[in-house]
């Protein structure tokens, strides 16, 4: 009886200095790294109307779901996908094992240093080398694979670490809704696979809350041992109208709130706004050449053009980051 | 100032008032419904393993997967799965529209109340009656005619509701493993639509924790309203091997725990098994003619033979109904 008793002061003196701490940490304000304007006070507005007991807006802790598109949204996207950087290494580093690729397009073509003219083959050949070098081994080798070339790969004009590209301000929207009792996900065209080893540490997402694209997979007994190997067959698009299907698939109800950043994103923030009660859809505008890459409705990777027409007809929220983002990337950071 | 004070004071005394009921909770001991014996130490040696800081088995909190099978480890699945029973009852349901089905198999047999002779059609007969009654309407409608059946349909031969039928020793089972910062996860053969209406408030599990077999849907602009339909296509089977593909779609991590009852969970407990750390499987065993139903090698509905060999082979938990639980459902509870 008397170690229950001072186990619990022991635990009421760790919860009032965490009440304290909450206190303190509250009092600073969220979203530091956002300019005072429009978009920081529309995404505070909304989390306190769905947040504040006896509000109209108010929305229990479970419903409380927001989705984040991650190439854009999340990081960096320029001058083309993370995930194609990826592609074009694991080409080169496996072309030893396939010397037939070097009279193969689009292979060779990489192999020459020409991605450009690789991705000139369109779809067909896109497909084409994410199934050479994301399929055939099992998911636990993929993701071996994946969490090497992560901790090392640099961005080619930043020369930065590619999870080092991530935008401070989201990763400040995504503590603020965790601490507010949202579940955050990501919803991206980009692989599961290919996100889910470093989306935790880099993120606070962990691999359950990741929606993408993925091939299938197949049971096997390996010497007796379990083991998923993946196949080289789409399993799932996750991209555009691909994205509610996706969210319903994993997550299994509707969103209250949605980030992107594209025209592949639109369909998720029109099933996110058509939802009943207090909605929250925001774009990240790319309008910053200086600090990051601006463009929009003309760009090839990315593009913003019916999305951006559809935000400013339904007044959703439109970040520039030039005017509204202190700083980009975290590094930065004052 | 004086009120944020006040505040404080207030959060102070509630998460005491949590401490100490915690407290309280816990001398009661856990797992109430199961007798003392093997089974009911294993959960608990397992659980304990886990989650003492400084054990060799410490599993960090984000890391505590534990996946359950849905029909037969949950909920009763006798005579017939309850999916059936909703597939059969929509099949009269939609009768009226659908004059032809009188003279069309396996639809006439239901209507002359011979289920049997209808699933003598095997998988395509069942499959078609499952397309017929599962697709063609919005995940919304879906939603609807699931939470209207499982508030009024009734269990033939106990006339209970089926979400009466759920397993209370189960459910002890669940909250111990939450209590105890685990996530826990559904992972049916059934249709995972037709369990994530109800899920939350009969388990205490959420909908984006429900893993299952589903349908191929759709994204749509319905006059501007964007809805999901769903197509009477297959879009994944999660039984045997597809559990695996399943769990790793959805959860993205090998769970440390598995719960099942039949062969068709054979290869989710096998996945588990091959983690490294300290891994727990465990079969529930249909023994228990008198309170519920006795049935393993050769029954056609839940056939546990494979797995019941392999259980014993390699020490996983099995657990008689019969002599290991107090109760079977929730109402017998004393």
């Amino acid at each position: 009886m008397k170690t229950i008793r001072s186990q619990q002061l022991l635990t009421i003196a760790l919860l009032a200095m965490l009440a304290f701490t909450i206190t303190i940490a509250h009092a600073a304000g969220p979203l530091p790294s956002w300019n005072d304007g429009k978009a920081k006070q529309s995404i505070i507005t909304f989390v306190e109307k769905v947040t504040r007991p006896g509000s109209p807006g108010f929305v229990p802790v479970p419903e409380r779901i927001a989705v984040f598109d991650n190439d854009g949204t999340l990081w960096a996207e320029q001058p083309m996908y993370v995930q194609l950087f990826f592609v074009v290494d694991r080409v080169k580093a496996l072309a030893p094992q396939h010397p037939e690729w070097k009279d193969k397009e689009p292979f060779a073509s990489v192999l020459r240093g020409d991605v450009k003219a690789a991705l000139a083959g369109g779809e067909r050949a896109l497909m084409e080398m994410v199934m050479a070098t994301h399929t055939g081994m099992t998911t636990e080798e993929f993701e071996q694979i994946v969490k090497g070339w992560i901790a090392t790969a640099k961005h080619p004009s930043t020369g930065r670490l590619y999870t080092g590209m991530v935008y401070q301000p989201m990763l400040e929207v995504l503590a603020y809704l965790r601490a507010n009792g949202f579940k955050t996900f990501i919803v991206s065209g980009g692989g599961i696979e290919f996100m889910r080893p470093w989306t935790e540490s880099v993120y606070g997402i962990p691999p359950e809350q990741v929606v993408g694209s993925s091939v299938k997979t197949k049971f096997d007994l390996r010497e007796g041992k379990p083991v998923l190997v993946r196949l080289p067959e789409l399993n799932f698009n996750d991209d555009h109208g691909g994205k509610p299907v996706g969210i319903n698939q994993h997550i299994g109800r509707r969103p209250i709130a949605a980030f992107g950043n594209s025209d592949g994103d639109l369909q998720m923030l029109q099933w996110t706004a058509a939802g009943p009660g207090v909605r929250f859809c925001l774009y990240v505008h790319h309008d910053d050449a200086a600090r990051e890459w601006a463009y929009d409705r003309q760009s090839q990777i990315g593009r913003l053009d019916k999305g951006l027409d559809e935000a400013n007809a339904r007044g959703w929220t439109v970040v520039s980051m030039k005017n509204d983002w202190k700083t980009v990337f975290p590094s930065e950071k004052k």
